[in-house]
């Protein structure tokens, strides 16, 4: 008999899902609008719908299971989504909800980031890594460890959040409330802060004169194309993840650091000074490899296939 | 027939060095000045000389090894000290000149913070952890960690630098080069450049006019007769070693901080204070205690014991 997985990913756009084989290897997938004020019930019959389709062509007795990947944080235990404010989930009881639509297979939760960490170990740029980690840079800092070759889920089982280790106290505030977190220096988000807080030359003619238009991509093309300001600040940029990369190698020394999500699409042009810059502030002559992660927006929900 | 093992701990001034027995409670210690320019042959036929009188009274098939911690980096395999500049050793092949001069018994080599933290866990405020760090506060910033159950060596065999974890980049200048290290804002030495500069009140009084006598202690007292500027100088150290410990948990979820070294001896006045900022910089709701370490300065020698 086969044996599939399927894996959800549930964002607060849309909700994508894919079906795998044993090899994990894609068999299907399907992605749709996330209903927005829905809460963990509607979202859990969803949910199984998407299931029955994406396993139309399949037993129902091979279906192993189905992992769901959350963007928030979860309790200790895999249950409750404790905050997931993207989907408006406040201690939200997802996993029993999600159990009782989907009876009869076995149903597990866990972080997206914790996921796509999962997937680029089996099947992406942490492969074979005995201690590993994944940075993912976008609209916010997240990420994911490898320790003792296998996912770690904090040592209390509350998850990792290397996006608010500090690494400029008394530095920009972040939304987390504090001060110089990595994820109010390293995001996306700060990237289009600066290009519209610097808004001339190159970036202003990049976003027609219009603030609203300036995205991370704006300012890392600009910088790419030679413009002084934007050049400027993804320096600035690649300093900080520089902090940031290089704490995580000194207390982990980790064999990889993968860094995935939209600003990594800038390529060697990220990756080149960031290697420079975190080996200038590694305290370790030599040390691991920074690699663009692998996968890309399907690591979440290969991850949560592989979780069952 | 019992087994004792012994434990050096070497020091910039000191070498340091007890017997256990089975249990690891102490048998016999000892200390002697370190032999300053000496060679690593020099200075492992003194510690041949020290297990001598340590076992004295013992019978030699009785001892199982020799566990020697070091202040510095040390190779992935433990053979090799690869920089200890309080020892004056700089890619040097202590341990094979140690095996030399104790022949036929077990002799291995750690790093001292690692051993340290090998003793809190298994006898002193570490012990029962899944997940745990010592943080120690010295002339420098350093520490170990708890992962599965076990010391953690770093994923590359390097060890663990977390007084080097960057928690103000573009602060102050560290002994590394870099510039916010957790080193160059939360160890001793922070605290006494701090009261050499701001020389004034009751920080001048204690040091009886003369600014060679500031000591982190003198700085920790007149904070807590209530002096100004040393209790200024005292909050912001208190800040930036939250920013360290928060960064700490943020990455880990470590169920227990054990803080040790000579800071440490402020007590609950350092105590309380840093659980208060360590909380509000926490991006947990809940998160590990912060604790006192146990075992003082004779962490290092039983750790080196534990070790074998």
């Amino acid at each position: 008999m086969k044996r599939y997985s399927i894996g959800f990913d549930i964002g607060g756009t849309n909700i994508a899902a894919a079906m795998y084989d044993e090899k994990y290897d894609e068999v299907s997938r399907l992605s749709v609008p996330f209903p927005k004020d829905s809460d963990v019930y509607a979202v859990s019959k969803l949910l199984s719908t998407m299931k029955d389709s994406l396993a139309a062509e399949v037993d129902k007795k091979e279906i192993k299971g189905v992992g769901i990947a959350v963007p928030g944080s979860i309790d200790s235990k895999g249950e409750i989504v404790i905050d997931a404010h993207n989907l408006g989930f406040f201690d939200a009881p997802l996993l029993k909800a999600a159990k009782e639509c989907m009876s009869g297979i076995e149903v597990a939760m866990l972080n997206d980031a914790n996921a796509a960490t999962l997937a680029e170990f089996n099947k992406g740029v942490l492969f074979g890594c005995d201690t590993g980690a994944l940075l993912t840079l976008g609209t916010g800092v997240g990420g994911g460890l490898i320790l003792n070759g296998r996912l770690f889920n904090g040592g209390r089982g509350s998850g990792v959040e290397m996006g608010h280790m500090i690494i400029a106290q008394d530095g920009e505030k972040c939304t987390c409330g504090n001060s110089g977190c990595a994820e109010a220096l390293c995001s996306a988000t700060w990237l289009i802060s600066q290009g519209r807080r610097n808004f001339e030359g190159m970036i202003k003619e990049a976003a027609d004169g219009n603030k609203e238009n300036v995205s991370a991509k704006t300012v890392i093309d600009c910088a790419k194309a030679g413009d002084k300001t934007a050049a400027a600040i993804f320096e600035k940029y690649v300093d900080s993840l520089g902090s940031l990369v290089a704490s995580i190698i000194n207390l982990t020394d980790a064999q990889v650091i993968a860094v995935g999500g939209g600003v990594s699409g800038a390529g060697e042009f990220l990756f080149e000074p960031l290697r420079e810059n975190v080996h200038k502030k590694c305290f370790f002559r030599t040390h691991g490899d920074i690699l663009p992660a692998k996968l890309g927006n399907d690591a979440g929900m290969l991850g949560a296939a592989l979780y069952i």
